[in-house]
């Protein structure tokens, strides 16, 4: 189920400037009971995004209306919100008047094993290397090549997620998942200011585990200092955590500290929830 | 006019991994007397980003005889192709069988003032930066943000050109153009291995100079030596070769060696379109 620019299609004009240049950017959110997860935190980032991408953000209300109207039609599934700059202009130049592309589409919910979240999941880095770009970093845009082509690194089933370091050799995150560690009992993440996702679920985590007062510590770190961590785990919107109980030839156990992070996300899901519109 | 997959529509599915991901390349084709110029370069950079990237090339015959029939719709124009991935797969990681896409459209050709060829044009610095990634380096990818905003920082009708620098400092290239420098009478170009796209006009270039016996010098430099660059030129497949005469406050006259050279590609075009298909 597809909704572009308010109408039920499932084609956009070739000349869309998300097509032509990736320029947009995208949101991939659960839906819980007919109802988009952490909602307002999405279209946050997505406005950020917008900002940062001068892209006009389209109407909210709207917005809004259109991703709970279609989350209505399944009960567990996973909505795909991408805005892009529209179609115009003359070739990288954008059009004088920008008008904002916005596609909903609902998708299954993915079915992954529950000893994923359970015993944790195998994990190997990947040779592509993350770009560096500040002006980039931290948003969810359509520029996603590097993805792509570390995902196309391996197809062995029995390995779930890759990690990818950026061209400096900074850990920053999996393709698909951001990434954290402790070491110490001290639970760290990547800084994304140079490359990298700004996660949704990787900003709640930041956020309940400040009000423990050991606020999670945001660094750069090696592929060394990360084998040699105590615990790992990778996050995001759909999984939410999942353990790494291996990466390449390097072992970790499941800890108490992932498992106290799970449950405190779990008591957060379930609050947000209720509470939801 | 659109041949999608060989169809005459404008739109393309909702699902295509080239608007999901910017999962794709693209060429851009001079068409002169309703024949594509350099066709066969064009096809050869397109066979090497869709090897860079495990794109699967659509048959070369079907290819060529769909670029040629579009282009036959218009003494000059613009050819674009876009080939991606297809649709499929799950979230990054691609389809087991990839049906890849084809797009190719015909554009106007764009009304340059001829001033910019004989009189040369004004250019600036850009902000944005290039990201850098060897592993995507040189490929006409579609994950063009970087150009985008690049182009978006000016407005000024009288500026023509933006300047790209990396993350590292050294001069890449326009946001749509490559570029070369003269000093003591030699000619340099940026290096393209970290970042940048290898222009078919810069290739062109690079061949029939080398043939003079003072082959291009291929580097890596920064704003400062551009700036003390004794000329300076742009080239791509729609414009030629474009002079310098002025980046932000620096000024430059266009040199012998720069109409040398505007000459001789030139004298190319007139050779290749004579035996063109």
């Amino acid at each position: 189920m597809i909704l572009v620019n308010g109408e039920y299609k499932d084609q956009i004009d070739l000349s869309d400037r998300g097509f032509q240049y990736g320029d947009g950017l995208f949101e991939t959110i659960a839906v819980r009971n007919g109802k988009p997860v952490c909602f307002d935190r999405h279209l946050a980032r997505l406005k950020a995004g917008c900002e940062r991408l001068f892209i006009p953000f389209p109407d909210t209300e709207l917005l809004t209306l259109e991703a709970h109207q279609l989350s209505l039609q399944a009960a567990d599934s996973v909505l795909k919100i991408i805005l892009t700059r529209g179609s115009g202009g003359r070739g990288y130049r954008q059009p004088d008047i920008i008008n904002t592309t916005r596609a909903l589409s609902l998708h299954p919910f993915p079915e992954y094993s529950l000893s994923y979240k359970e015993q944790g999941i195998v994990t190997r880095f990947c040779n592509t290397r993350l770009g560096i770009n500040p002006a980039l970093a931290g948003i969810k845009h359509l520029n996603r090549l590097e993805q792509v082509m570390a995902r196309a690194e391996w197809s062995d089933s029995s390995i779930q997620e890759g990690i990818m370091l950026d061209v400096n050799d900074h850990v920053i995150e999996g393709t698909m998942t951001n990434l954290f560690y402790v070491k110490n009992n001290r639970l760290y993440t990547s800084s994304l200011d140079q490359a990298g996702i700004a996660g949704i679920i990787r900003g709640v985590i930041i956020q309940i585990v400040a009000e423990t007062g050991y606020p999670v510590i945001e660094h750069k770190f090696t592929k060394e200092q990360l084998l040699s961590a105590d615990e790992l785990f990778l996050t995001n919107s759909i999984i939410g955590i999942w353990p790494v109980r291996q990466v390449d030839s390097t072992f970790y156990r499941k800890g108490l500290i992932t498992e106290k992070v799970q449950t405190m996300l779990n008591e957060f899901y379930n609050r947000t929830i209720k509470d939801a519109f």
